[in-house]
């Protein structure tokens, strides 16, 4: 870290500011130039508040040389990170498809489309009980009784599910959950993150809609501070100005994350286009970007879906997406 | 609603969107031009998801006429709506300024500030027990101990006070709490917010980091819809690509939530740049494009705050700003 | 088209805009409900000003409901475009990757990079004369000389070239490049547009750095409407919030664009990442979002590159990236 | 500039990147830690190209410490630049409203307008002929033939003129012109750019429409590194996600230009929220932030205006507007 000092700045109150940060562990480093007077501080400084040192008034500007992140870090964790999801392993050159319906509607749905997603190679199946909706009036999910649904099907085909979890006090109700999922916009859902933090179940974390990739790996060191090192990063679609899609597919989000951190990363593609034509291509560029794993939303009757329609495969449209998947992995080992 | 039929359109599919649309009860009417079939739907189409007639394969497009909210929307509800925070009023010509730190830190601080924001002229106290750091290793706040000092200030200079919630599951210590704030993470905290719709005590709804103003007003139909109707919009800046600050102030939201919402609006300058020196210019233009309230940072100490010092003001500056901006709405009447 | 009409809309002025409709040959088709009066313009509406109509005082809205381009629309021109370059094909199945220096420095760099790219298996050669700088204190290209130094490797490689434009009056300097390239910031530059609509050489058409997909062909438009329909597009990475990377490269608008356009698309991952370990994964993932070829920055010393070096691979590293990239090809032409 | 070197990096790399830096006239100041070393660079780092140290293999990252631009910085120019237009003074504590027609459109309409602007008290007219539309089918300005009739109404009301130019060949029909306007696409025409720089007349610098408050710096330091330091900076909304109005008035931007640069700065609320309604409050708010000026689209007739309707203020709006200005900047006198 390095703190530069404005002009003229009065010497006692540089050195009470040197004080208190070689009180915090650091030692300092001087350099002066014609215009610039530099404080290098060397050491941990993850725990270093840099906008507290801006709230100094000798201070001019902080740049940060280190990142905040220690836990998600990849430069004191070098080799990439398996997370064990049931018996499945994703990450460190593990490839998992996580399949199933935006919502849990109905015993006969879940069963259906979980049979489905399996027979075509999903390896995790997925379906939501909480749903974050923008509209008070819209489905809102069916919570307890859902969760019950998703466990049958996971009796039934044996297959680790996925759920979202959108509020600590729901915990007790995720106890078989395989996976829990943290949604794009409880990502700094602190106090979730905290919790979640406490249990050794693995974290499905998604990206925030407008979140920066330092944002993620901090969202990611909440719950590795807290004990939960199976964090499993998600890339959804980030905000931007564009309107013919729901969302933007940042996939050089996967290379970045690769270089910055050990963690696994996949890619839902159906959030962040919204578009079922776009899920196939934007799912065969994730791969070839080097993606840990895909979540692909898929309906028995997407036009009766109670959410997300639009984005959703029939089984029939994933299968073929699971062949196409499946072959490029294979063509990968051979590249 | 608007639906955008695609080109041979299969009519036994059409008739069953139509009535599927006509069981909501909504009325239909159909236009049909060389390129292009329309269904018009004439009704409350607040409840209708979108998404959903999306999903369907013989839809090209849906366009949105109305608002998907109605109890924020000022079509149905053209008078100003007035919040009283204790006795203090916001809305509707009534305008307040929201004093005090980022966080509480301790007894002096707290009453020390206290007393200058009241002497100042602000109407209420702010003060953090809960705060919501991007890093784990940043001061988190002093919880119910904070709260309870927050209180001891409210005690001795008698100002309604105001503090974040970041739980549902905090909420019974926040019953002494005059006004709650939800923060720019958890705008789309649906949990959060259905809790906040069963309570009686006015909510402070801050925007959040990257919502659309439509997005924001249905987060305020969220808490309105379960029953309380008490919702301050707080705007805080939004994010963008610019970097030489925190946030971008979004100054043209005033007017345009003031056109869609009878919903008071507050302007938090200090988060919004992060910037002290900003703080003073970013309050008068809020204030002369109509806001009907501020939300200023002050700290006794800035250089010592545990959180947001650089943003904060000395008691002495905030003495000066609320000097201005009293004199500038004694001007704006006369205008 | 759809016009919202206000309520209570004076009928002599709602009929002055009917009639002003049907004088530029569109006929009208109304509909009333309960809240709302629609009038929808039926015919070629793309050449209706939608703000025109929204300054009308009695309109509330407007929608489009047809694209506003015609030339560049896939629904006018099923078929793929296959756009020719010298004798090399892109698009409609065609693939080619470009390849060279940001920046033509000198006689020796641009044989020796020229002659590696040609047989690494690039089939055009891209190199700078005149370099967009946001810095006026930055080598900004050798003008005149640099193309020359470009057609000089054209011949002595064969490879049709590829080098940008910034201003109409250097046209004639451009006689032999077999390809023009207009840059990101140039993307809305009008009068340029008009000017390269009257050749008929191909262009590449960079997106406009936070342009809409929708205006990325308008600008296509503009180049089409005057005569030229040679017209290859090329996405660079979009402005977003994210500081990790220098753009956010949006793969999706690739699938989106053939759905829109029958416009070739190609990628340039150099300028899109700004980072050379970031443009093999970001290239291979453009491959199977179905983009029709790529833009590579190859320099021979990339440390002493006067341009953009931290994103210029090695002649090896690039020969390396299209061995992955040829056998990536086949293996989809087998999926 | 502070550059941070790699771990392990080859010392003989170091040494000639050294050299390198030392043949630029800059010193070098080393400092080493446990986990990084870095080299700080001392001089005139503005024409140190950042993104050419990057590129070099032992360098991890560099960060800039001194601001890129000279001639537009505050530091080297402590204050306030007054710019004259005509007889006009703009900056320093000089206030000018600019206002008039989006497009020129026929004698009578610009000289009534010129005449109304000019009795409500804009003390310059704008009127533009050369109009940069997203369509190529949208009316295009009348050029040559407007900008006549510009200079018509220029005589008739003694007030100077402000129009845009699209490109620099047509610099010479801009002779009587008094201020010319670079558009918001045009903000990095850099050719434009240097050519306005050649001449002496003073430059109206819109914002690019998603450019840094830097970038846009640069963009002034071009025509100001060229000779022509009469530059006058306009903001006019940025590109963000939000939908309900065509840009995001960036108010912020006004107090961080001030810190930064000794330029004048004017906001032209009518582009940037492209609603009637929101022109009043927006233009209040700018004076409020400290803009030097505003400028103001005025039609006679907004609903029949062939550009931009929904945004023109007729005349008698414009004189309301005007007189609360006035008395707001009266007002701000005492403040």
């Amino acid at each position: 870290m390095i703190i530069i000092l404005k002009k003229q700045a009065d010497e006692r109150k540089v050195e009470a500011l040197k004080q208190e940060m070689i009180s915090q562990g650091l030692s300092i480093h001087e350099s002066e130039g014609a215009n610039t007077r530099l404080l290098g501080l060397i050491g941990d400084t993850s725990v270093v508040d840099l906008r507290h040192i801006m709230a100094n008034e000798i201070v001019e500007n902080v740049k940060r040389i280190q990142e905040p992140y220690k836990k998600a870090n990849r430069k004191f964790h070098p080799e990439d990170s398996v997370i064990k999801v049931g018996n499945v392993k994703i990450g460190g050159g593990h490839f998992a498809v996580i399949g199933g319906p935006c919502s849990i509607e109905s015993k006969e749905q879940m069963v259906e489309v979980a049979e489905k997603v399996k027979e075509a190679g999903a390896l995790l199946l997925r379906g939501g009980a909480f749903k974050p909706r923008t509209s008070p009036y819209s489905f809102q999910g069916l919570h307890g009784d859902g969760l019950k649904l998703l466990l049958e099907a996971k009796k039934a085909t044996g297959l680790p599910v996925v759920t979202e979890i959108m509020d600590a006090s729901h915990l007790p109700l995720f106890e078989d959950v395989d996976l829990i999922q943290v949604g794009t916009r409880n990502m700094q859902n602190f106090e979730l993150l905290k919790e979640l933090g406490k249990i050794n179940k693995p974290i499905l974390l998604k990206r925030g809609m407008a979140s920066t990739i330092e944002e993620w790996l901090m969202s990611a060191e909440y719950i590795m501070a807290g004990g939960n090192e199976n964090v499993i990063l998600c890339e959804r679609g980030i905000r931007t100005y564009e309107t013919s899609m729901r969302n933007t597919l940042d996939l050089s989000a996967i290379p970045m994350i690769k270089k910055k951190s050990h963690l696994p990363v996949i890619v839902d593609p159906s959030h962040a286009t919204g578009i079922r034509d776009m899920v196939e291509p934007m799912s065969l560029a994730a791969v070839a970007a080097g993606a840990d794993g895909l979540m692909i939303e898929v309906h028995n009757d997407p036009a009766r879906a109670l959410c997300d329609g639009p984005q959703s495969l029939t089984p029939e449209a994933f299968a073929h997406l699971m062949d196409k998947v499946t072959k490029m992995r294979e063509f990968f080992e051979t590249l």
